[in-house]
């Protein structure tokens, strides 16, 4: 069983020591040398390069993704080609179009904020006026970590983007600017079969557009009415594979779906110390068509603390010991990437039966090993 | 941090995840190409040659190890010319030679079965009348898994080990044979500096003097009194690394010390999917002296089944539809060796609440797999 996964980040990473376990054998197309995913990595190339793609998969049994980014058109000639693309172009292009995404569940009638596709200013303004005066504009493709995504009070504030429209395909997203009591995870995996299986919901927190603590389960939401949302999305857009289902929960208990990933997603670390099958093994299993395995906590809670690059640049090694005596239930995961503000370096999770315990001292020793 | 370890078998291997996570560079010298360690072996060698283990300790901040076959001398030499080596040879001179140990847990006043040190077929007459006629017999060096190692009732049972007693270093070491009731191990760390940390103590099911099951915690022990065995003996060695103590537990409830091992160990490959820290990731901390992880079991019970080779040559992927359909729990851990009759190829690990439910599963799970 050989699966090739494209792009070489810390998804990619998580990935090798699941596929240790099982025997599987993962080859990995990275972007460049030295990527977190080195240890597994067979291939350094260009992966909007539908040739190189080609080669690698044919390597491989199963093509999978640790980023978003390979471009449709490639992704669909690889698959004319005969190889296994999981999930397929036609479910991944709702992951890669937030437009075409927001459409699509509309179609569904699965619940969202109001929004809309403007292509002139003009439009937006209407929209803006419909909608409170202050909303959210995002590119269809392309963002992430609060890339793409601009909150504005202005038709101006994306007048860059208008001028540019062509290359952003035409038009742009414009979302209302939901008011939210706390913003809510579904991660669960779907299998070509069908099967499919959802981890807890969780809460995630998020500072400057990117995701700072998942506490797992979400203490407050409807984990019922959650995963009835995210297996309704799973199902109707055949995805295999992980999905992360990111959504708001409003003050009046409303769900609103607000973005997709269609791979392990950083809301769902917490499976890897915390649950009987980790995301990363859940994936494998998925892109494999094989049974997934139990999605059961293994605690009663967990909270994970993602570690950030800082000014400074401190290497984590530096304060392994401090962190390691005064947290040795700490589970320290780093990404091996060479420090840079704000790069996502690794993260900590903390399990425990008392949230309030478990949280303070995730936040804690993610302080202490950042050397703050 | 680079950590370099002699020996490619199964425990390097599971040294892997951990080491990924931790972002500590692993590297393997293996004795052959296309060994469990393969993905993280940077060395083919002759782990006998004091140069070529020169070389690869040149590179790497500390030596640690997943056999205990390197010879004495040569650790010796590797250790003068500068390199840690971690547990050191001044250790591990004890898990080496089983008369070594007898001798020294006895200095220590440890409670052990009786024994004695035999050069001829005359001694161990003698020995074999003064305990019941029936004794174990042991090469000093060499033996594991059964080998090197007999029962006999007549002293000619190894007068094949006195005719060469020369090349086996001069002498035998005959035991008597407990009459146990179980077969208990304990599992701990120790680091330089001191700090010790052990798992409970476990339970251990053994076949043909192969290790089958691993019951944890074990269920019937004084866990207090055997842990305080291991500890005595950690901090008297001066073991760094994770060691096993195997020890017998009588009829009349006494624990008697029968083999140790200062490396990761079968009966510890439970911590991996039932601890907070698993014995890989604690033995990196240990060996690199950096501060212990918790070593609290996040699940009521667990059961290990270690997976063997088949005279068929089962392919375990083939089976993993099935096992994975019908035991969505189990924890399937492969070692990617091909298949050789009694060669262990994996393990399964079943967590849970209730013994004889997880201890059935597990049994199950393992049959499925190895296609029985």
């Amino acid at each position: 069983m050989k699966v090739g996964v494209i792009g070489g980040g810390q998804l990619a990473r998580m990935m090798i020591p699941e596929a240790i376990a099982l025997g599987v054998e993962l080859r990995v197309f990275a972007e460049a040398e030295g990527m977190s995913a080195e240890n597994s990595t067979t291939v350094v190339g260009d992966y909007k390069s539908a040739e190189e793609l080609g080669w690698f998969a044919d390597g491989v049994d199963v093509i999978t993704f640790d980023h978003e980014h390979v471009p449709l058109a490639t992704l669909e000639q690889v698959e004319r080609s005969g190889s296994s693309v999981q999930p397929s172009s036609s479910a991944l292009q709702f992951a890669q179009n937030k437009l075409w995404m927001r459409k699509r569940l509309s179609d569904a009638g699965l619940p969202m904020p109001a929004w809309s596709e403007v292509r002139t200013s003009a439009e937006l303004e209407k929209f803006m006026a419909e909608n409170g005066g202050k909303v959210i504009v995002k590119t269809p493709v392309g963002g992430y970590d609060g890339k793409g995504v601009r909150v504005i009070d202005e038709p101006s504030g994306v007048d860059d983007w208008f001028a540019e429209i062509d290359k952003l395909g035409g038009s742009l997203l414009a979302e209302q600017l939901v008011d939210f009591d706390s913003e809510i995870a579904v991660l669960s995996a779907r299998r070509a079969s069908g099967e499919w299986r959802a981890w807890p919901a969780v809460e995630t927190i998020q500072l400057n557009g990117v995701c700072s603590q998942v506490i797992a389960p979400a203490p407050n939401v409807d984990q019922q009415r959650a995963l009835e949302i995210a297996e309704r999305i799973a199902t109707e857009l055949s995805v295999t594979g992980v999905m992360a289902v990111e959504m708001f929960q409003t003050k009046d208990g409303q769900l609103l779906i607000n973005e997709l990933a269609m791979r392990p997603h950083n809301s769902g670390h917490f499976t890897i110390d915390a649950s009987v099958t980790s995301q990363f093994e859940q994936h494998l299993r998925a892109v494999l068509d094989l049974p997934l395995g139990l999605t059961d906590m293994t605690s009663d809670v967990s909270v994970m603390v993602n570690l950030l690059g800082t000014e400074k640049g401190t290497d984590f090694l530096e304060n392994f010991s401090d962190v390691m005596f005064r947290f040795p239930e700490a589970k320290i995961h780093t990404y091996g990437k060479s420090p840079r503000p704000g790069r996502k370096m690794g993260h900590i999770t903390v399990v425990g039966d008392d949230l309030e315990t478990v949280r303070s001292r995730a936040l804690l020793a993610a302080a202490v090993i950042s050397g703050s």
